[in-house]
């Protein structure tokens, strides 16, 4: 048995997320059902991240196990050739049998994507978010900061996680304004469910004056989900790249 | 009777191009049909160009003849809330009552994107022209700024155009790389059927080492489209601005 590392690249806009699911079409599953018309085996694929419908990666990773003959290096060229054009296979390398794309992950990095400008735009409809109220760049900067180290992130987690515990560490942030595009990136040791996107909603609320920047400490401390931000939409939210 | 301007972004991907025709949908019907349902009039929109199926506007400029009481800075917003998502007005003004977008157009800049990668990218694939081999961006540079001043750009046009004269004047190129992405931009007073794509497939002829760049110049002079390159995708290409 060969263990095989994938690094995917998908438009998560038409799919219910990455993981599998009944009566509901999935990235995973979409995969899963192209490496089996390849490989003529049944496949389970195993994702480093369980992406929300509508969110994109860049760099998704996950494994498989195959006794098929294609050689590794042929994966990319002979699945692109199966796959929807939404979904595309990057690099495929061979791996430890006993490395698994989501335990052994040390970390990952997502992008977030604002589109601020008072008209929505139609070539960014599905790959950023919306935000007609001019922001305030320098003081969503200072705000970003504040989330660096480890700290327990409650007060930015949805419910329905399965996250055994609450702390987390970012090791970088940045946020940078390019015409009307806000680019927003966050690289961590883990993330908490929905958490990138309180983490922006937050962000946003300080870009609005509607939260004072300092504030964003007090709102970490206070372990409130209520004292966050909103959960912005999924089409802004990228998986960069996950560390191992 | 006011003549109103608006400026538009699209997504060129599900229409039919631009212009009005039987049997299928178009950008220029589309918007039609949404300004008669909020100012009950009929409307004819008359295009600065005619972008082809799958071409992408970033300042696509048109203008139509109402009577209607709606103030001309709200048309963006009110338009934009029946307009489906793929399409935005992005402005909208009050013109001299002679002002026609396609005669009156000094000028254009139009975009093309490549994506230069091995492998295909899934969010990219209706928004840039995939070339998977790698490609000579200095060589390609070099034959772009050849373009540049006043040709017959016969060699450069495709059958079915229904210019006068195949006389044009390039003022600005430019040819970047960021990471995968290649960006190349033109803009001169005026643009055959088909021109920036037979354009740009010269260019990556150039790019792959198939054509050398001192022979643009020749392929130019010649006048004789069989020497020019193949006329590539329309999803990496972008109508930019519309000059007055």
């Amino acid at each position: 048995m060969k263990n095989i590392k994938l690094t995917i690249e998908y438009d998560g806009t038409s799919y219910h997320g990455w993981q599998k699911q009944n009566n509901a079409v999935t990235i995973q599953d979409t995969i899963e059902a192209c490496i089996a018309k390849i490989t003529g085996e049944e496949c389970s694929l195993t994702g480093a991240s369980r992406t929300d419908q509508g969110v994109h990666a860049l760099g998704q990773v996950a494994n498989f196990k195959t006794r098929s003959p294609i050689p590794v290096e042929k994966f990319p060229f002979v699945l692109n050739s199966v796959l929807p054009d939404d979904i595309c296979i990057k690099k495929a390398e061979l791996v430890d049998d006993s490395f698994h794309s989501r335990y052994d992950a040390k970390g990952k990095k997502y992008r977030y994507l604002i589109y601020n400008s008072p008209y929505p735009s139609a070539l960014l409809r599905n790959r950023a978010y919306h935000v007609p109220a001019k922001l305030d760049i320098e003081n969503m900067n200072k705000a970003a900061h504040l989330f660096l180290g480890t700290h327990d992130f409650t007060a930015f987690k949805a419910a329905g996680g399965s996250a055994k515990t609450s702390e987390r560490t970012i090791t970088d942030v940045s946020l940078t304004k390019n015409e009307e595009i806000i680019t927003f990136e966050i690289k961590g040791n883990g993330f908490l469910y929905n958490m990138v996107r309180i983490i922006v909603g937050t962000l946003i609320y300080v870009g609005l004056g509607k939260i004072d920047p300092d504030d964003v400490a007090t709102i970490i401390n206070s372990k409130e989900r209520r004292n966050a931000g909103k959960t912005v939409g999924p089409q802004g939210l990228y998986l960069v790249e996950v560390y191992y």
